[in-house]
């Protein structure tokens, strides 16, 4: 105790002060946390930490239906077509034969692609619902080989890194399982990379930031979208999500600060001699639960 | 001063132990952010902090295409259907035509629909890509009416204290420029109800727990899918994702505590008198930068 008896008043003063403060802090996190009086789900909350464009925007937890919030936007009567029951049954049969055949391919040819195709199964993305229908998704479509082969570069890279020294064991044993590691030759061989940007924040005519509601949900439901469209055109891909590269291809595609990359989509045809993991998927009722 | 003077060598030592586990922890949260030596995006990040299932799995921020994991999953010739250029435009443009006419609509008849339609859907929603080839969702479709209307009470009634008290001025002006509030008929009058859960860790052979990689990004692209095939069977919904009812639909519908809601789906047809908002989508020179 003798330590603390010398302790002259100001020390002690500083001490009490420094702890006020720290206190403070710590009460106003914890009472921050305690207005969220329930569970609250941020789809939008983003750890990139070096990007610059974190927002954490802690009023805008809500629940909506994803519609539009123009002002005063008129209500219109609402037609739909409408099929007998046997041709529903028989188009969503087809459908899901059709979408079945999708698999995730690694290996795909350098033959050219329709740029028609491409526009329509873009636009076919954009029909998607968002949050308060602010349409949150850039895709950026890279045909030229020099920037493909530059996001390679970049890819690769970080991969590399990612590989070797940033995974656990178990993940770089289950990669091994897969034969797969950071060489991603279809970057340049796929005649089109999509690079999906989700815009974090958009700007009002009076310059301030606009909310992009669950912009991560919003932008993942188009690109579900976009993989139906790209698989009934006939067009092949692999559903990426390049680790820690979002900033230099940002960068790189100038991009704005308020958009930050969620997938990239290799597309093309697979090769003569494309394979795939023998994989089969879940039966119907070991994912619907009928109630 | 005379505070500080008066104070025991006892309740300085207390302030001094309780101020080096203060800064003991603030350095440890300082030393584990400096840890991430990148950039990361954690799309699994859920902050539902009363759900008693977050997890965070820091080492699981890696990027894979989304394939399987099987152990020794062997890899077979794949063979994909190969349309004409005349085909693949036309197949596109049709498909887009097809999709462009989907709306959220909020206003759903009575009329059944064929169960059958509903599994078709459900099972081309299963069709999607998912981190890992976890397959991490869980379609709960809901027809029992006393069900619906349990689910309704729920979302209603905190729907009611969103819109009372938590959602900002600004947000309640754009709410009543949709006409819209908290009575939610279409989750009584639709004839089924999908509410998709993601399951945020699976369990392994020895009970341990499985990661399921980007399971929010998994599930909300199977949720594309199945949008996607809904509209081609001529079924309609409205996106919604129920703030803060996650837990008491979990608890309501017996699912799992590795489950979270992500969104719910009212499923039927639209009334005859239906309306939707006036809006429109943003062309394909908004949304598409080619390079």
């Amino acid at each position: 105790m003798a330590l603390f008896s010398s302790l002259t008043p100001a020390f002690i003063a500083i001490i009490c002060i420094l702890l006020g403060v720290i206190l403070k802090k710590t009460n106003g996190e914890k009472e921050k946390r305690e207005t969220k009086s329930k569970p609250l789900s941020r789809p939008w909350v983003d750890e990139d930490l070096k990007d610059g464009t974190d927002h954490h925007l802690e009023e805008e937890e809500f629940d909506e239906e994803w519609q539009g919030l123009d002002e005063n936007v008129a209500h219109v009567p609402f037609f739909a077509e409408r099929y007998s029951e046997a041709e529903m049954i028989k188009r969503s049969q087809m459908f899901y034969e059709l979408l079945n055949k999708r698999r995730s391919v690694r290996f795909l040819s350098h033959e050219p692609v329709p740029r028609e195709v491409i526009d329509n199964v873009i636009r076919t993305a954009g029909t998607s619902p968002s949050g308060a229908h602010t349409e949150p998704w850039t895709f950026v479509v890279v045909q030229d080989s020099y920037l493909k082969h530059k996001i390679r570069e970049i890819v690769e890279e970080e991969e590399e890194i990612n590989y070797k020294k940033r995974m656990g064991d178990r993940w770089v044993n289950d990669l091994k399982r897969l034969r797969t590691n950071w060489i991603k030759e279809y970057l340049d061989t796929a005649p089109y990379l999509i690079l999906i940007f989700k815009q974090v924040y958009g700007q009002l005519p009076n310059g301030k930031k606009k909310t992009h509601y669950y912009n991560e949900i919003s932008v993942s439901i188009a690109c579900g979208i976009l993989l139906a469209a790209l698989q009934n055109a006939g067009l092949y891909t692999v559903t990426s999500t390049p680790l820690n590269c979002g900033p230099q291809l940002r960068v790189l595609l100038r991009r704005p600060a308020n958009e930050k990359l969620l997938l990239l989509l290799p597309v093309g045809y697979p090769k003569k001699d494309a394979t795939v993991p023998a994989l089969t998927r879940k039966p119907l009722e070991d994912i619907m639960v009928f109630m």
